[in-house]
């Protein structure tokens, strides 16, 4: 039995809702279908959640909110429309936007029923669509399906028992789908998981009933192993492990939310990243264990946006404590750091931009030099980090050589490098102004060598 | 005016005594001289420290304790006899320690005073040579030249007032000798610095007078680039800055007691090391700031007998407060780390092996496991530390392919790289059967190159 979850950009439209209907129809296995609400279309487009949003917030806030609720049922009947299914269906939408208008929920309980109509009405639609294509389908909303979770501030948390009731789906007949997204507390209030929800939605059925293998479909054919808009047709990744994606995802590999996938990495179920229109691509497998082959980088990630704190103290390494002041420090500032690699007299704190304001930066940059009395403080703004990824590369002698290598020749100069404490990647430092020509010659050494 | 200070194989012996007075007679700018205990003559010998401690602490728990007594007049003796200076000397020491056996200090404060008798001594003896060389010289016992300390029980700390006063040093006339490793409480106790304490009493002279110089007199030509048990005839280096003398002390290079010189690392004085055996060779200038010059690496340090912690769980980097707990637990079991490198969802603590018996690793691999819930926790015991030190470094491109392309040839593989934190070294984390193949291939990179 196989999970698969369609994404927004897989349910954009009518068009895009028949080749989910092909997919479906085309493997029996895929017995239980998770959906995202219709997404954008093209780049100037909106995504059905977003504009149940702005409804949502201007109907709880009494400002206008009819050209949303228009826009969002527009989009819908065109779709029921255009495939031809039961007209029923708006009604059915329409009245579930107006009881939702009509209770009398907490503000924050009312705006997520307002969000989750994106993905329930797309879950009634697809049900319908395969019910008309002669497939045994239904839709299954999620307190039947079993998901129970806390309502959480940010974003809701499975309670562990639901896995016991989603189990039960595997004795179902036919096709179920069931929506992305939200679940319900023990009180019968519905919540929504964090946002790329419908992620995690699928990741925890695919844990509840034990899939042979959960398949994610999006818009790419499969991860690459280096950025496309760095090299162009760079090579695909046919097969990567759960701690490869981390690395390569942490910098700048957002194929998909990679957080949901925790459910399915503790339940050891494979992963298959395919794309909605071109099903046939073989895609992108995420699992557990993979053999060694002899090339061991799988890919190579970057991202630009970080900035490194150096501290100099004469026999800082001498001094109990200090580590634990300046972390103390940042933690008063609420500035959260990347990494914080330590030589014997320094320490060199890395931290997203987006963290440290200048007015912020003044601030720590004192604090470090009044209560720790460093000798030395010094910002560099602009860094670029680069991660090396793969399985292996810790037995394989050479790889940095490579590495630095490439650097080298590219005439970029290395900021920082962070090997051996993950036994799949390497990390570099480096200016940012320099990381195309930095990607570029990596790609060359460890991919057309 | 210059500070030299004198280590205990200067001082070993009649001979030694008599080099030493050659070298002050030298120079007239060498006014102040600060002195060790006299040191072993050969490798089987005891230093006259060691058997003071032995002495005192057979004296003070009623133990047999003539023949330390008689080991230590007996060394005295023949110095002083073969100095051909006053013999009223050996009564003076006789005096001392039995003036010391009579008094009704403490325990630990008399211990002190025993272990203070050895550089006392030397100091007492140098300044009748001098004399008898017809230069103008005296004795100064610490007191008098304002060393006031508290008496810290991991060693005597110097109060900052005493600066004031040791500056008053300047006005005497002729040589002053003074007897380094102890200084007085404000009570009149005397206390002693840490082991190694005479390099702290050097050190704070010259801070406290402003010498343009401190001399640090042992018995090596100078610091070489790598450990001469590794390469034959290593290059001497002339010129260190303070940073980069702390990087190399760190991984072996031992040749003085680093600590001691933040005094002078305070008061910006330049520190040379220099060989009493070959006072002509220009010796080891250690420095604040030094021009760089194209070849940026100055040394080569490594050392052995590290351990390594590897942890992995999924999401790490998500979990707020990970890494914190982590090194609760080791400050719990009272393991202090020297380097915690994190990569995305993994972390590897490296501790000295002394730091972790087989017991301890258990019991900090379960609780990482059970408190922690990390997915791995791997140790590797035999690692070898490897410094590549220099100013300038981080500014110079290619640095890490030298490094690494160097470690590659020798077939090691590196387990650890940490460039970056620091702005004078990178750090390379390899198995320590290596080692040798390391540093030789390193050294003829960096120096041979």
């Amino acid at each position: 039995m196989k999970v698969a979850k369609f994404g927004g950009s897989s349910l954009a439209d009518a068009n895009q809702f028949k080749k989910v209907g092909n997919i479906i129809k085309d493997d029996s296995k895929r017995k239980i279908i998770v959906v995202s609400a219709p997404g954008k279309r093209h780049d100037h487009d909106f995504k059905i959640t977003d504009l149940l949003i702005q409804l949502g917030d201007a109907y709880l806030n009494n400002e206008k909110y009819k050209s949303y609720y228009i826009t969002i049922m527009d989009r819908f009947a065109k779709i029921i429309k255009e495939l031809d299914v039961t007209l029923n269906l708006i009604d059915e939408i329409e009245e579930k936007l107006t009881s939702i208008m009509k209770s009398d929920l907490a503000y924050d309980d009312m705006l997520n029923c307002f969000k989750a109509v994106g993905e329930d009405s797309s879950a009634k639609i697809l049900s319908a669509y395969l019910q008309s294509l002669d497939i045994t389908a239904r839709y299954v909303n999620p307190k039947e399906a079993g998901i129970l979770v806390n309502n959480d501030a940010n974003g809701a948390q499975l309670l562990p028992k639901s896995y016991g009731e989603i189990y039960k789906l595997r004795k179902e007949e036919g096709v179920l789908v069931i929506p992305g997204f939200f679940g319900y507390t023990e009180d019968g209030i519905l919540a929504t998981f964090s946002r790329g929800g419908s992620d995690i939605t699928g990741s925890i059925v695919a844990a509840g009933v034990k899939a042979e293998l959960y398949e994610n479909f999006t818009d790419v054919d499969s991860v690459y192993s280096v950025n496309p808009a760095i090299i162009k047709n760079p090579k695909e990744i046919k097969i990567l492990t759960y701690r490869e994606m981390r690395e390569l995802s942490y910098a700048g590999f957002s194929v998909f939310h990679d957080e949901a996938l925790i459910p399915a990495f503790n339940a050891k179920i494979p992963v298959c990243i395919k794309n909605t229109n071109n099903p046939s691509a073989p895609g992108t497998m995420i699992v557990s264990d993979k053999e060694q082959n002899g090339k061991c980088v799988v890919g190579i990630a970057s991202a630009t946006g970080f900035v490194s704190i150096y501290i100099s103290k004469f026999l800082m390494n001498r001094e109990l404590g200090f580590g634990r002041k300046l972390f103390q420090i940042l933690e008063e500032e609420q500035v959260s750091f990347e990494h914080a690699p330590s030589g014997i007299d320094d320490m060199t704190i890395i931290i997203r931009e987006s963290q440290l304001t200048g007015e912020k930066e003044n601030i720590i940059v004192n604090r470090f030099k009044n209560e720790l009395e460093a000798d030395t403080v010094t910002v560099h703004r602009d860094l670029a980090l680069i991660m090396v990824v793969g399985e292996g590369m810790k037995e394989t002698i050479g790889m940095a050589q490579t590495a630095t290598t490439a650097l080298g020749e590219a005439k970029v100069n290395i900021e920082m490098i962070n090997q051996g404490s993950s036994e799949v990647s390497m990390m570099f430092g480096i200016k940012a102004n320099g990381l195309h020509r930095a990607i570029k010659s990596l790609y060359r050494a460890f991919f057309e060598g």
